[in-house]
């Protein structure tokens, strides 16, 4: 079983690494981005045999050390393979 | 227009970030994650009409800024609103 989890800022929270690179990419002449945000992709190989199961470790994985529960999000996919 | 990027590590580059959640997550005690690994994901509104354009900036974007040549590796994906 494969999990890929994306965590991002909350809605009003400022994402400072964002900021930079389209300061950064608008000073290099890279011009048409209006808004730019940053996140974390995080790809897991389980060892289970059920979607249940993976759902159960992700969340967990997520609530206990991956997401900020103060200023970040998650949203997660798992696919059988 | 919107484009989602996704930025990781090449085969066989060691992600550091990965092994440290791996091992946390195994002293905390989520277990059943075989592998996992890190990266980052990017998401940009765009100010353009054609599939094309969008394609030429996120392009070089990452070529340019975002993703370092010799260790990682992009794919991404894009999006008519």
């Amino acid at each position: 079983m494969k999990a890929i989890i994306f965590i991002n800022y909350k809605e009003g929270i400022l994402d400072p690494e964002g900021v930079t690179i389209s300061k950064a990419l608008d000073n290099m002449g890279i011009n048409g981005i209006n808004e730019l945000s940053v996140g974390k992709c995080i790809e897991m190989n389980l060892d289970c045999s059920s979607k249940d199961e993976a759902k159960k470790i992700v969340e967990a994985s997520c609530d206990k050390l991956l997401a900020n529960p103060n200023t970040e999000t998650y949203k997660y996919k798992i696919m059988e393979e």
